[in-house]
């Protein structure tokens, strides 16, 4: 397999050049055409893998790419997710190299979706490739990558209702989060949930002089400045009634064991360039980003944004906020938490409106299942080292969709490192870890189909 | 005089219009050749009105436009200030017309810069022109119209400053200001000053995934809203360390006076569609807008503020915040205050930066002097009525700045209304206010002579 894989490496990459030249950014209208232009590579591409039945699958949104290749239906099938759209690029300015015209550079590649999630989804194929082409495929394989990951997979779930037999397999297999470290590799077995909105505060019914108005009419930016700030107390909790009813408490055990991941916060904040890091009060720095929910404001916008000044008092300020949920903690619930509180905080002097946007449930997977055992032996076998199982702070919310619609545990695979500046400018995507993720993948079905015949 | 205005009326709106079609927006970078071509257009309408010395000086932002009028050294000279540059028009997709295209509707001027300063500029240049060809004109008269009133009047000091001689009057005429109503004629006596500044903060050295960090690193946008949210406390108060020390008390006697102003709460409230007025404690509404200082955010950004959502957690935000102050504080001291204030209630995984962008000094003016007497009776002559002496919201920091280099007084003869939307989508100015402001600042000139001969 490593020498298939040493052999093709630079056309594996050079393909994966031509996958990240598509700007499929799902989230801004003006790139449509785009996204559905990279369903359609992905198709021919899983085409030339060597896979069977490929089909650009329509959605009310974007489509879902669909192939598979059945060697022999007795034989244990693994359902691979992927996305093939990205997040916004933007800022443009803070990029290096533009963000749709890969580099290599230190032995990243640097490109948006290059880490989250095309260059980790590419390997599922390059890694199929190998083993149809050495005939060394052990199991079966259906592919399933969609278009509307990082606008919250409105569709998928469809999708899945109506797809259940197309989609009947063992396991699911997605590689969509990040190892500790190239020396430290891990396996993801938690992620939180997501409640993602947006809120708007009206104050007089149109921009202002704030020198005629200023100090006797409600300024929607501070009222909106007051209302997110209350919605946190000293100690970094979140004082929406109810939040944290359904947090399940992580055990001391369990919390202790989580503390042996390597982790060195002067090396985090020197990353970062951070005076300190900030969070609730009682956890660490690993479990706050983990095993506990959040409250984070994602972008923020009212009155005068343009060059040099204007002394507007604003009608309307907006915000965006997303909370990262933890088990067993529910997105629905949470987002009418959060709207019925919001509401209930705004003074009389202005009006509130609160959109929910999209949402996740948390999610936390068994170590003691054949195919995370398949997973971690994989890791073994091509790592020299057994990984360790982590909880993530970020969300892949269909893993629990892929749970209540199709009952399947999900294995999350993934070979990112938190180093990678997804979502910001510049992504990267280490080469190393594309081709021994493609290395890994590839063990996993051997591994898979020993412990299942076993 | 009103023979000539009501003859001459169509004209001067079509002038005005040719005025108001320029879009000198002195804020902004792209419009720069088009404050320039203003800055013609009034050198030539003071040529046309039968000034002499027409001259555009130059300075190093936006060009003074002077001219005069000397018909007897030995007569009092009035000098006339106003600006030609107007407010960005954004947003504007809330404009029922385009701001640079104006219109008439129900008797108002709907145009940028319609009532500020534009058209209120223009009545001076017309009842000038209508005072010298009825061969009328009692007094000399100086103008000095600037290009930079609405980004700070960076330049006007050092104009005055070099340009001592050529100014040299007995008082200083500006109509930049409203009346209470045009049923309840008023002069303006007081004006609050300004200290504009814009702060940035900063979290990580990058844009991060919020879920992979929410909850470990500090949010820029959370933190600056509650610094912000920290500025003012339960009462309306701001919490600046030193804030209010230079803040003189207006007596009860005074406070009673104001209270005398016709207002209607109820009125107020339906005008801007609020559910109730907002602002420090203890004071009327009218007091909140004169008396007392206040703080606004003007503007405010950060994050992913697109369509749709983004999970990100911004490396920076930003706000730009206004301070209007009352007698006697002082713009730069503020500027202090306020920067040092909010350094050191950052917390430690921030950075902060404070920049200040520009000022003004509050104005309190006498109703005992010649031209306020003459001012007064301008309106009693023209609109029945003896105008209430008010003090405003607003800042005009160059009144200071008159007194300071000039040794002059200013009377502030405006004749907007607070309806009028300026800095907003929509603003506009009365035909009706024009023309009777022609006619009264016509009058003005007649009375001051006379007074000052007695």
């Amino acid at each position: 397999m490593l020498s298939y894989i040493t052999e093709h490496k630079d056309r594996f990459v050079s393909e994966l050049f031509d996958l990240l030249r598509i700007p499929s950014v799902s989230a801004d209208p003006q790139f449509k055409n785009d996204v559905f232009a990279c369903a359609n590579f992905v198709k021919q591409s899983l085409i030339n893998a060597g896979c069977d039945n490929a089909e650009i699958c329509e959605t009310a949104g974007f489509p879902v790419v669909y192939a598979d290749k059945i060697i022999d239906p007795s034989l244990p099938t693994v359902l691979v997710y992927g996305h093939y759209d990205v997040q916004p690029a933007d800022p443009y300015d803070l990029w290096t190299n533009p963000p749709f015209e890969p580099v290599i550079k230190d032995g990243n590649i640097y490109a948006r979706g290059s880490s989250d999630d095309k260059g980790q989804m590419y390997m599922h194929v390059k890694a199929i490739e190998a083993l149809i082409a050495k005939n060394e495929l052990p199991c079966n394989v259906k592919f399933m990558i969609e278009g509307e990951e990082e606008v919250g997979s409105d569709n998928l779930g469809i999708f899945l209702k109506t797809n259940k037999e197309k989609l009947k397999a063992d396991v699911i297999l997605i590689s969509d989060t990040c190892i500790i470290s190239n020396d430290c590799p891990s396996l993801t077995v938690g992620l939180r949930g997501l409640s993602y909105l947006q809120v708007e505060v009206t104050g007089p019914n149109r921009d202002l002089h704030s020198g005629m108005y200023g100090g006797a009419v409600a300024n929607p930016i501070n009222v909106l400045c007051e209302m997110i700030a209350s919605l946190k107390d000293a100690d970094g909790h979140i004082t929406i009634p109810g939040f944290y009813d359904a947090v399940s408490i992580v055990s001391d055990e369990e919390r202790a064991e989580m503390a042996k991941a390597p982790f060195d916060l002067d090396d985090y904040k020197k990353a970062l360039d951070l005076g300190d890091v900030a969070g609730e009060k009682g956890y660490s720095t690993n479990e706050r980003v983990s095993i506990r929910p959040t409250l984070d404001v994602n972008g923020i916008w009212g009155g005068y944004i343009g060059e040099g000044a204007k002394t507007v008092l604003p009608s309307k300020a907006y915000a965006k906020i997303s909370m990262r949920l933890v088990p067993n903690q529910q997105s629905d619930a949470v987002t009418a938490l959060f709207t019925k509180h919001f509401e209930a905080i705004a003074p009389a002097s202005v009006k509130v409106k609160v959109t929910p946007h999209h949402g996740g449930e948390p999610v936390v997977t068994s170590t003691q299942s054949v195919a995370y055992k398949a997973a971690s032996n994989a890791f073994t076998e091509v790592w020299g080292k057994a990984p360790i199982p982590t909880r993530e702070g970020g969300s892949i919310p269909i893993v629990a969709l892929f749970k209540t619609e199709l009952g399947l545990d999900s294995i999350l695979m993934g070979f990112g490192l938190n180093s990678d500046a997804i979502h910001s400018p510049n992504e990267h995507y280490g080469v190393f870890n594309f081709l021994k993720g493609i290395e890994t993948i590839a063990e996993f079905y051997k591994q898979y189909k020993k412990l299942r015949v076993e």
